[in-house]
């Protein structure tokens, strides 16, 4: 499985490729970060990130996006910006017929550290570790993208097995009825 | 002046198109809403409102966009959705080179009505008096988005004014400094 994971957001929009299945070592295709002038204008701005992520998704091919789920409690001042960057994102991807998976911050932190509360630099650590990186990718929001795509990649047969599970009770239901 | 307001949501996404200058009657293009299933995936809500105001911007051709300022303040459930479609409007004017103008929801009422603090009733009554309509459009989402565009054709000359005034002041500094 191959996901392009996304760490929105106007002035750095992190982007990571990871590739692999859960239980078997993980391979980083790319990271990166699509950056956006502060003092531009907003709409510039929105089709700026659009283009970028558009160049990551023709550069790599992923099957599919992991954008980080936006919350509206979080720091007034940038969530409008983070929620209109993850807005970009899953456009584009569900324009070519990407599924798109939502995780929050603390399903991803847990997902590579074992804690929903680790910091910065324990992801970053864990990122490197599990990538098999010489160092971490740098800036954090490049470093946080690519823990999106391997807690994606962890999290789907867990998932996929709930869905299972749903729909065949469902089906059973449906022929007791 | 052919402006096209858009009264952001993910549910529904009012559109109107007013043309005229300010000091001047005004006359309503068109008045619609954008609708996408609240149990569609979230990309593909996001691909459907794009496609919707696509559409009104090839119809209509505005000269501009007018769309209203969300607040994360406001309520929290909603606001991301409306974040993101307002981030979906905004976008498709830019690609177009549009320029996009945001107005706060009490610009927009005190502009049409007097009042910042203005009900529902009393925008739609407002609008219908001011576009010279047999009755208020309906949806609410449908008459806002009508009131926006009104209230940018009123503010645009004012602000115009100031941009110039300013551009003035510094040419003045730059000659004397």
């Amino acid at each position: 499985m191959r996901v392009l994971g996304v760490d929105p957001g106007l002035t750095r929009c992190g982007i990571g490729v990871v590739e692999g299945v859960a239980g078997r070592p993980l391979t980083m295709l790319g990271v990166g970060v699509v950056r956006t002038a502060a003092d531009a204008e907003i709409g510039d701005r929105l089709v700026a990130v659009e283009r970028g992520i558009e160049e990551w998704l023709d550069a790599h091919r992923p099957e599919m996006v992991a954008v980080e789920r936006v919350f509206s409690q979080h720091n007034v001042r940038t969530v409008m910006g983070t929620a209109q960057a993850s807005a970009v994102a899953m456009l584009c991807a569900a324009r070519r017929g990407l599924p798109v998976a939502l995780h929050t911050p603390s399903e991803v932190k847990a997902a590579v550290t074992g804690s929903g509360r680790a910091d910065k630099a324990q992801v970053g650590a864990m990122v490197t570790r599990l990538l098999r990186l010489d160092a971490p990718p740098k800036p954090a929001d490049a470093a946080d993208a690519l823990a999106l795509a391997i807690c994606h990649i962890w999290r789907a047969p867990a998932q996929n097995r709930l869905q299972r599970a749903v729909a065949a009770h469902h089906a059973t239901k449906g022929r007791t009825a």
